[in-house]
């Protein structure tokens, strides 16, 4: 018997946000046998990030764009239900990149896939044990070298990254974190049960002026998941020899044609660097930095929020909920 | 008996290039008397340089803006005349922030002036061996870190700055050294002479498609002057961990409203860094830098071009030379 699965693909290239056009759930297709080396793993929970946009431009990148007609790439977690692969048992709990599908067919051995200790929230190593987060961990300790008594700034700080960042920051010795966010209950959030020192709401206040006001020495490290006026606006207010970490820019990934940082002179004028990077790159160093992050959950010094969305057939909309601002937190999708 | 001298005042601040309503010829003034400490110079050679036009702004920089009525601030060579100072001899040679105008007030010992030895050409002091031929050797060696093997792109390479830093990346073991320039004497002038390996015509050529032919490796360093369309084609084609050394960006200083690299996101997809620097940050350095320039001037390996402008009262255009285009190398107003 050949059981059939459900999977999305990329059926139109966006522009904008993800509308009906862009993607086509597909329900025709075989769930595959494992060749030698190959293991087919049932999907249970895709990460939602705001990459997987910028793979669905016909444009270059860090990965090669989505094809027309392909499975939408996507970050996932789920159980190995048949292996020809030493590698991973039936019954493992993996997590690499799955797709948006109810079944992957991954290869074994090669790094691309790992194998999960059991018993974990899927939410939790996705978010914050997970690529998220430890995008967040290298970018404020290996590219923004945040040291002690450094005034930080974090843009998307209630996202999934933003979030950990700022908590990372303070444990690296930050005197003043700083977040900005889109409403209200975010930056309540942020001051208060993660401790951020401030938080100020971009879409009310003037975010140039209040950061005059709550960074008087200026930022010493900006990481930056936005892009457009809000980098502009911290640009204004850097400290001398600062470091912009450019982590993302959501404000822009829906722009046709996106928008420079006009005030990038100012890091002439400060003697600044804006550097990118990218969590491929750190790979080899995940072990460490989970275990630390791990342990900082445990000890309750890292607290995070995961945005849980029901069902394969709505990952568009999870998607465009990190361009609106409706989540708080990690957005995963749980087929 | 009283001499009056001749100054250039900032009579209003421009809007675009400096024009007749900018500047103000003021002949009124008395040649001070120096004041304990203090000695007088006679202004023979002004360093005419982009960063001029940036001071005319009223916008927070590295130095105040001057201010409307002030003699505008410029970096100069003259003679001590007069003296007060034990570190100032009358007849000594000296550069400092002497200004736009025929004699200046200069306070001795506290390192505003240095005297320089006699018998060197004053072009040459102000230009490969100043502030100028030092900004290309700290973006070069130490902000661009040039190294064995690298691809370095220089924009206004014709320009005093960028046609030493280029040289200077030869010399620091770049293996391919391109300049972008903006007419075909220019460009030949860099590949001749200079031995850059090529020279792409901006104001002609499609930079960003000559750059990926000429750079099939990508840029490793790109040492930018210009900013603009030119800064945005060299994010396009840059390699793996490169470095955009922000040195100026001549095509905005004139803009009320300056743009910003629409490519900057290319610095994530690369984990690349763009970083600004200030000659300021250096001084204590130039002594070893000088003494290094100066023998690779003596053994012709590295080569310089001053274009000397005759007379105070061409100050103003001899700025907007640089804006045009209309000079290669150095531009000195001789007094």
């Amino acid at each position: 018997m050949t059981d059939t699965y459900r999977r999305i693909l990329l059926a139109a290239r966006p522009h904008g946000l993800v509308d009906g056009a862009t993607l086509r759930l597909d329900a025709t297709a075989a769930v595959p046998d494992p060749g030698e080396g190959q293991a087919v793993v049932r999907v249970s929970h895709l990460s939602i990030d705001p990459t997987i946009r910028t793979w669905m431009d016909d444009a270059p990148g860090y990965l090669p764009p989505i094809g027309i007609g392909e499975v939408v790439r996507s970050g996932g977690l789920g159980e190995v239900v048949a292996s020809r692969s030493d590698a991973l048992q039936v019954g493992d709990t993996v997590v690499g990149m799955l797709g948006w599908q109810e079944y992957s067919l991954v290869t074994g051995g090669d790094g691309s896939t790992t194998v999960v200790p059991p018993g974990l929230d899927p939410a939790v190593v996705l978010g914050v044990l997970g690529v998220t987060g430890m995008t967040a961990y290298f970018g404020i300790t290996d590219v923004g070298g945040v040291a002690e008594g450094d005034t930080v700034v974090v843009s998307g700080a209630a996202g999934a990254t933003g979030s950990v960042a700022g908590q990372l920051a303070r444990l690296r010795g930050a005197e003043r974190v700083v977040g900005i966010a889109g409403t209200p209950e975010k930056c309540a959030w942020l001051t208060g049960e993660l401790g951020f020192d401030d938080a100020i709401d971009y879409r009310v206040e003037d975010v140039a002026a209040r950061l005059r006001a709550t960074c008087p020495g200026g930022i010493d490290v900006f990481f930056d998941n936005v892009g457009g006026a809000i980098l502009d606006a911290c640009l204004a207010n850097l400290a001398l020899r600062a470091r912009v970490v450019l982590c993302g820019a959501i404000s822009q990934y829906n722009e046709d044609r996106p928008v420079g940082p006009r005030n990038y002179l100012n890091l002439i004028v400060t003697r600044s660097r804006m550097e990118g990077f990218l969590i491929l790159d750190y790979l080899e160093r995940f072990p460490g930095a989970q275990l630390e992050m791990a342990r900082w959950v445990a000890e309750g010094r890292i607290h995070h929020r995961e945005h849980v969305v029901e069902g394969l057939e709505r990952a568009g909309e999870a998607l465009n909920l990190l361009f609106s601002g409706g989540n708080t937190g990690k957005v995963v999708l749980a087929l």
